[in-house]
C-alpha cells in the first residue's frame, strides 16, 4: 500500500523544477535516466539537503532544521522500518565496472538484494525508482542501466540522486541517518524493527569537511555523539529491556574518540570496527503497550566539539 | 467569513489519502460518516498527530517539533479565540445511549452547543464538519447521526477523528493544547478573547502512558508544568495587569504535584480541582497597543521529570 | 533562471486567499495594485510574519519557529546573495512627495536603482513585482505607479506589502533579517556575496513595542545581540581570514549598548553609527573548498534582556 518510491517522485520532480534556487544540477543519461547532482559539480545547499533527505526517506519523513550554537536537523519518521530501513538505508553495494558507490533510498525496496529484506516484509512495486549514492563520481548510462535493471523498471523511470560525503548536502543527510542509526542498531540486537510505529530524532549538522574521508568522520560523529532520538514501538517490555543497555553509542568499546581516529586504529578496515558503536548517543524507547520508557545513553558534547570544531 | 471545518476538510483529506504512511485507520459508517481512527485499533504516529492537531485548531495553527533532551512540540496559532475556544478547546460533551466522549474540533463551531460561543462572535456555517473524539471506543451511526444534526449537516459530510488519551496522538495533541489552555484561562479570568491576536506556544510531548487514567495525568502536566506561551494582545494594560499573576498554573493552589496526584486527591473529581491550575507554565503577554510585556510563572522541570520520567 | 518575483507571487496569493484567518487586509488602489497591509490597520499575526518574510526573501527561504525561553525565528536560505541582498534587503529609499519609505523585496531586482547591483550579477524579468514597504502609512497610487514604473510592470501586476516597525509582521520579518545582516556585513567587508552557497541563522522575535522607534531599537537588537548565523561559502581561506573578526556586531565600537542608546547617542543620526554595528552576534563560516571552519562572536545575554525585557 506504501509506495516509497512513489512518494519520492514528485519530491524529485520539485528539485528538478527548482534545481536553480536549490543549487543543484539535472542531467539527462543516454538512456533516459535522470542525473541530480546535489553535490558534486553543483554545491546544493540546506534545502536541497532537506529534499533529497525527505526522497531517501521514502516521503515518510519531515525534516527541520534550528541554528542554536550549532545547526542542527530535526525529524519525525512514520513507519521507520520503512522509511529507514527499507529505503533510507545505505546498504545497497552497487559496483559496476570501476564504478562503486553505496546506494540508499527507495531504489533498494524494488531490487531487494539485501538480506534485511527477509526481516521487514515490505516490498515495493512502483514503476519508478529513486536511489541515492553518496559518491564524488557521477554515475555513467551502465550504471543507471544496473540498477534499473535490478529494479525492473526502465532507466528512463530511474532518478539517481548524487551527492559526496563532503557536501552541504552530504552533511544534512548523514545527520538525518540519525533515525535510521537506531532502527539498525535495533535490528542487529534482533528487536522486530516492524514493531516501530513511529520515531523522532535529531542531530547537528556537521561543516563540509576537507575532504570525503574526514568528512565521513564528522558526520558519523554527529549521530553517535550528538544524535538524540525517540522511537515509539509496540512490543513486550522484556524485549525492549533486553537491547536497551546496547542501545547507544556508548555500549561499544570503541566509544570514547572521534570516528575517524578509530578508523585510522583499525587501518581503515570498516568491518574490524565494533559495529555496536553505529548508533545515536541518546536512545528513549516508549513502548506504547505498556507505557514503558526506557533510555540510555547521553549526548558527549566533548568528543563532538573535538570532531566538529578541532580543526577550527 | 474563516470556516474552521472548511479549513480543516482537506487536512483530514490528506489523513485519508495517506493513511497507511500515518498509520491510520478509516471507516465508513452506514451512514457515510467517516471515521478516522487514530489510536484506537490504528497506531498512530507523530504526523498523524500533527496532521489531527491541525485539523482540531481548524488549519489556523501551525505545528511543528523539535527533538533534544525531549521530544517538544511547537505550535504557532492565528486567531486563537477561534482556532483555540472556537475549535479545538474539548468543551462538548457528547452522550448519546451508553456513549460518553469530550468531543473537541471545528464541529463545536457548527453545533454551537456550549455557552462560551456566547462570548466568541464566531460560528461556522460549513456544509461538512470535523469532530475529534478523545476516546477508546469507536462511535456508532447514532453518535455520528447525533453530531451531524447538532451540526446541520448530512452525515455523510461528518469526519470523526477518534484517539484515546494513551496513544501517540493523544500525546501530541493534548500538549498541543498548550496554547489553547491559556487562551481558556484568560476567557475564565473575564478578559475579552477576540483580543488576542497572535500566539505560540511549546511543550514536551508525553510518553504514551499504560493507560488512559495515567496519560490524562502525564498530558496534562506537559502543559502545567513545561507549557511555554506567549499571547500578542490588542487591550488596555491594566486589562492584562488584572490577570497576568492569575495565569500561570502556578497561581492555583493544587500547583506543586503531579496532576495525577491532584486528581486522586479529589477522588477522581475533576470539578473540585482548582481551576487555576489548568493552564501553562509560563505566559507571557506582549500588549501589541503600548508595546509592554507581562510575563509571570516559569516551567518546573522537577515536577515534569517526576511525572513523565517517574515511572521509568 | 531565478525569479524572485515570480517565486513570491503564489506566497502573496496564499496570503490574499487566507487573508482573514492571518489578520491582514487587502486593497486594490485605482490602478490596480494590490496593497496587502499586514500591520497597520490590520494586526496580522505570526502566520502572516513567515509568509510575508518568505516573499520578502524572493520563495528563496523557509522560516520557521520555536517557543523556549524566547520566541526564536530559524531560518534557512538558499542563494544568499540572491535571496538576502537583491531581495530582501530593505535599500531602496522610495520618495515620492511626501510619502517616503524603505523599500524591500524582490521588486528591488527588477528596478535595481541601487549600486549593490552591480556587485550580484542578478537581474530579475518577471512582469509582475511584490514590494515590501517597513511603513505606518498606506501606499497611494503615486507610490504604486512609480514602484511600477520603476519595476517596468503595469501596476496592476505590483503586490505592496505594508507593515510598520512595531507590528507582530515587523518583529518577525526584522528578526528574520539575521541572515541578511551578516551577508550585507560580508559585501561590506569587500566578500564576494556570490560565493555563499546556503545559510542557516535564527534569532528572537522582538515583542511589539509602543511605537515604531523603540521597535527599531529592539527588532535590530535581535540580531545583533541574540542572532546565531552560519555561511557556507565557496572561497579561499585568506579571503575568510581577511573578515571573520571584523563579522560579529561585536567588533563594532559602538556595540555593548540596546541599539535604541546608540542611536540616541548619535542624535538619531543613523550615518554617524559605526556601520560594523549591524551584523549578527554570532558568524560562523564554513568553507566548502577547504573544509576550514571560521567562527566569531557569541549572543550577549545581558545586553538582549536590557532590550526585549527592560520595560516590563
Amino acid at each position: 500500500m506504501i509506495s516509497v518510491n512513489g512518494e519520492a517522485a514528485p519530491i524529485c520532480g520539485e528539485m528538478v523544477e527548482r534545481k536553480g534556487e536549490l543549487g543543484i544540477g539535472v542531467d539527462e543519461l543516454g538512456n533516459g535516466a535522470t542525473v541530480i547532482d546535489a553535490g558534486i559539480e553543483a554545491l546544493g545547499g540546506l534545502s536541497a539537503g532537506k529534499l533529497y533527505t525527505e526522497a531517501c526517506l521514502g516521503g515518510l519523513a519531515e525534516v527541520n532544521f534550528t541554528k542554536d550554537k550549532r545547526l542542527r536537523v530535526h525529524l519525525i519518521v512514520d513507519r521507520p522500518a520503512i522509511a529507514c530501513m527499507a529505503s533510507q538505508y545505505a546498504g545497497w553495494r552497487i559496483s559496476v565496472g570501476d564504478y562503486f558507490a553505496m546506494g540508499s533510498g527507495p531504489a533498494r525496496a524494488l531490487a531487494r538484494v539485501e538480506n534485511l529484506y527477509d526481516d521487514l516484509d515490505y516490498g515495493d512495486d512502483s514503476d519508478s525508482a529513486v536511489i541515492a549514492l553518496e559518491t564524488r563520481e557521477m554515475p555513467s548510462v551502465e550504471v543507471a542501466d544496473f540498477v534499473a535493471e535490478k529494479c525492473g523498471i526502465e532507466p528512463r523511470d530511474l532518478r539517481i540522486l548524487v551527492a559526496p560525503t563532503a557536501s552541504i548536502v552530504g552533511s544534512v543527510q548523514i545527520s538525518s541517518r540519525v533515525v535510521e542509526t537506531g532502527v539498525h542498531k535495533l535490528h542487529e540486537l534482533g528487536f522486530d524493527v516492524k514493531r516501530i510505529i513511529s520515531a523522532s530524532g535529531s542531530a547537528p549538522v556537521a561543516p563540509v569537511a576537507k575532504d570525503d574521508l574526514t568528512a565521513m568522520g564528522m558526520t558519523n560523529d554527529c549521530s553517535l555523539y550528538g544524535g538524540r532520538t525517540i522511537y515509539f514501538v509496540d512490543a513486550e517490555d522484556s524485549e525492549i529491556g533486553e537491547v536497551i543497555e546496547e542501545m547507544p553509542s556508548s555500549s561499544s568499546e570503541d566509544y570514547g574518540s572521534p570516528f575517524i581516529e578509530v578508523f585510522e586504529k583499525y587501518d581503515r578496515d570498516f568491518y574490524k570496527i565494533d559495529a555496536r558503536l553505529f548508533s545515536p548517543a541518546e536512545v528513549t524507547i516508549n513502548n506504547v503497550r505498556t507505557g514503558r520508557v526506557f533510555s540510555s545513553g547521553s549526548i558527549n558534547e566533548e568528543v563532538l566539539q573535538k570532531s566538529l570544531e578541532g580543526s577550527s
